[in-house]
C-alpha cells in the first residue's frame, strides 16, 4: 500500500488566510478495510500503530504531533482534556463518491413515504424518484433534493427513524463494490481514529451529514460514540403518545448546517473546545481547518486526496 | 447532616403522564461544601462514596441503582457506553436562589456595554440597571431581561466572553455568604457526581442557564468538561479579522432554549441518547425526568426540595 499525505502544522500561519486549501499538497491515497489486508500487516501491527501507511512526511507528522503533543517534558505538551480531533466522514472515513449514503438512504425511502402519502405520486420531484429514472434523478436540482431530505428525514419520531436507517443499512449495497456501505471505510483513517484515542485524544466526527444519521452507526464502524458525532441537525419536538408516553418528532427545522462555516460553528456549540488536530478533503473542511491551525500550541490539520480511480475514486483536488 | 430524598423508579410508570412533579414527596436538605465538614466525614469517606447523605430511602435508591446497571449478572446492567446522568445546574448542583448567578454577571455587565454604546445610558431597561435600584431592577419585565441578556451575552468573540466570565467569576462574591458563586455548590450532588464517573456514568449538565457561562466553570467546579455541558444556546458566525485570524462571534440567535421540552431536545441534539438517570429541582426539569424514565431498562429520576432557610434557602415545592 502506498500512502502520502500533506500536513499542515501551525507555524505555517500564512495558510489560514488563503481562499482555497492548496489541495495537491495534501495527498493520501486510500485503500479499504479489506480483511485480508489486516492479515498481511499483523506482524508489525503490534509496534507500528498506523502499519497500512507508508513510511513518508505524512506519518511522520501524525507521529511526531502524537509524540510532542503527549510527552508531559515537551513544550507542546497538551494536556488530555484538550486532546480533541475532529474527523469530516464523506470522503475522510467512508467513501462518498460517485453520491453521498445519505442521498441514497433518502432516494430509497421515498416509495415508503409515498405509501403514507399517496398524494405525493403525481408532484415532482417524487415522481421522478419514483420512475426509477437514474439520469433524470441524477438532473434534479438543489432544491428538489431539499424536499426529498425533509421528506425523508423528518415527520417521524426520533426511535423510528434510527430503526429505519439501521434496517436500511443491513440490506443496502454499493452498486460497485456489492458491499453494505459501511464496510466502505478507509483503512488508514480507522488506524489514525485508533492511534489517536490510544494517545488520549477524543476522536470526533464533524460532517456535513445527517447528524442522526451517522450517530446510527458511528459507534460500531468508528468506534465514535452518538454524542461525538457533530453533523447537520434539525430541530425535535417533544411530545406524549396515546399511553402518556413522552418521544421526540424530527422536525424540518434546520438548527445547524454543518458545513463550510458551519463546521467551527457546530464545533463550538457541541463541543465547546478548538481541535488540536483536523482532518477533511474537501472546500466543505476549509473552515474547520483553519479554525483548528488558527489555535495555540500544536495543531495538525491534513487532507485526504482521492486519487486511486482503481482501489476507489479519483477526483481530487476539487 | 440530614438528607432524605424521593426517588422515583422506571416502574412507577403512572408518574410520567402527570402534569405535575409531586415534589412533596422529593425531600433534600442541603449544605454547602464547606471544607470542615469534609474533615469530619474523611473516615468514612473511604468507604462510603457518598459520606454527606443521610442512610435513607433516598441514598439507598442512588446506591442500589449503581449497583443494579453495574453488575454484568444483573438483568438491570447497562453497558458502559449508555450509561448518561444529566444534572441541571441552578438549584441542583448549586444555589440559584434568590436570583440566577448569571443574572447577575449579565447586570453586573451592563456598566461595560454601556461604555462602548454611551447611548444606552438613557434607554430602558439599561437605565434602570444602571440607577442601582435593586427593588426597580426586580420589578423589571422578561422583555426588558432579554435586552439586558442579548446585550451582554452576544455581539462579543466566543474567547473574549470566556475571559469576561472568568474575570467576573474570580471577583464576584455572592451577597448573603460572601463567597465566591462557584463556590456556593451542594456537597452531596459533587459526591453523587463523583460516585456516578467512578461507576462509568458520564455526567452532563443540562441547564437552562447559558451553555457557553457554565462552560468556563464546569470542568474546575464539577469535574464535568465543556463538551458535557447542555444548555441555552445562541448561533456563532464565523469570520476574520484583519490579521486574516478566523473567530467566532456570538450572535442575538437562539438555536436552543434549554428549559421545559426544550431538556429533552437538548439532550437529543447534543448527547443522542436517552439517560438513565437524571436530577433537577424545578419544573423546568419535569421533561427530562420523565423522559429519562420512559426509557427501557432500570432508569432513576430524583428532585432536590429546598427547605431549608437556615442553611440555604427554603422555596420548595413550587
Amino acid at each position: 500500500m502506498r500512502e502520502e499525505i500533506g500536513e499542515r502544522a501551525h507555524h505555517e500561519s500564512n495558510w489560514v488566510a488563503r481562499t482555497h486549501i492548496p489541495m495537491s499538497r495534501h495527498v493520501l491515497t486510500l485503500a479499504f478495510c479489506i480483511p485480508l489486508l489486516a492479515a498481511s500487516t499483523r506482524a508489525t501491527a503490534q509496534t507500528d500503530p498506523l502499519p497500512s501507511w507508508n513510511d513518508g512526511t505524512a506519518k511522520k507528522a501524525i507521529v511526531d504531533f502524537v509524540q510532542a503533543t503527549t510527552d508531559k517534558a515537551s513544550p507542546k505538551f497538551v494536556p488530555p482534556e484538550e486532546r480533541i480531533a475532529t474527523f469530516d466522514q464523506d470522503g475522510t472515513l467512508w467513501v462518498s463518491h460517485p453520491i453521498y449514503t445519505q442521498v441514497v438512504y433518502c432516494l430509497d425511502r421515498v416509495p415508503a413515504v409515498v405509501k403514507t402519502k399517496p398524494e405525493l405520486a403525481k408532484v415532482e420531484p417524487f415522481k421522478t424518484v419514483l420512475s426509477g429514472n437514474r439520469e433524470a434523478i441524477a438532473r434534479l436540482p438543489m432544491a428538489d433534493l431539499v424536499k426529498i431530505l425533509a421528506a425523508t428525514l423528518t415527520g417521524m419520531s426520533v426511535d423510528e427513524f434510527q430503526t429505519e436507517v439501521k434496517t436500511w443499512l443491513a440490506k443496502a449495497r454499493d452498486p460497485r463494490w456489492k458491499r453494505p456501505y459501511t464496510e466502505l471505510t478507509y483503512l488508514p483513517m480507522i488506524e489514525l481514529l485508533k492511534y489517536l484515542r490510544a494517545n488520549g485524544f477524543k476522536t470526533y466526527i464533524v460532517t456535513g451529514g445527517g447528524q442522526d444519521f451517522v450517530r446510527v452507526y458511528a459507534e460500531q464502524v468508528y468506534g465514535i460514540p452518538p454524542e461525538q458525532v457533530v453533523g447537520t441537525a434539525g430541530g425535535t419536538k417533544y411530545g406524549y403518545r396515546k399511553d402518556g408516553k413522552p418521544f421526540l418528532t424530527k422536525e424540518p427545522k434546520l438548527l445547524l448546517n454543518d458545513d463550510n462555516a458551519g463546521k467551527p460553528e457546530g464545533i463550538h456549540l457541541m463541543i465547546g473546545r478548538r481541535p488540536h488536530a483536523a482532518f477533511g478533503n474537501s472546500t466543505g473542511d476549509r473552515q474547520m481547518l483553519e479554525y483548528t491551525t488558527a489555535g495555540d500550541g500544536e495543531r495538525l490539520a491534513m487532507l485526504v486526496l482521492h486519487d486511486d480511480a482503481k482501489r476507489e475514486y479519483a477526483y481530487g483536488p476539487a
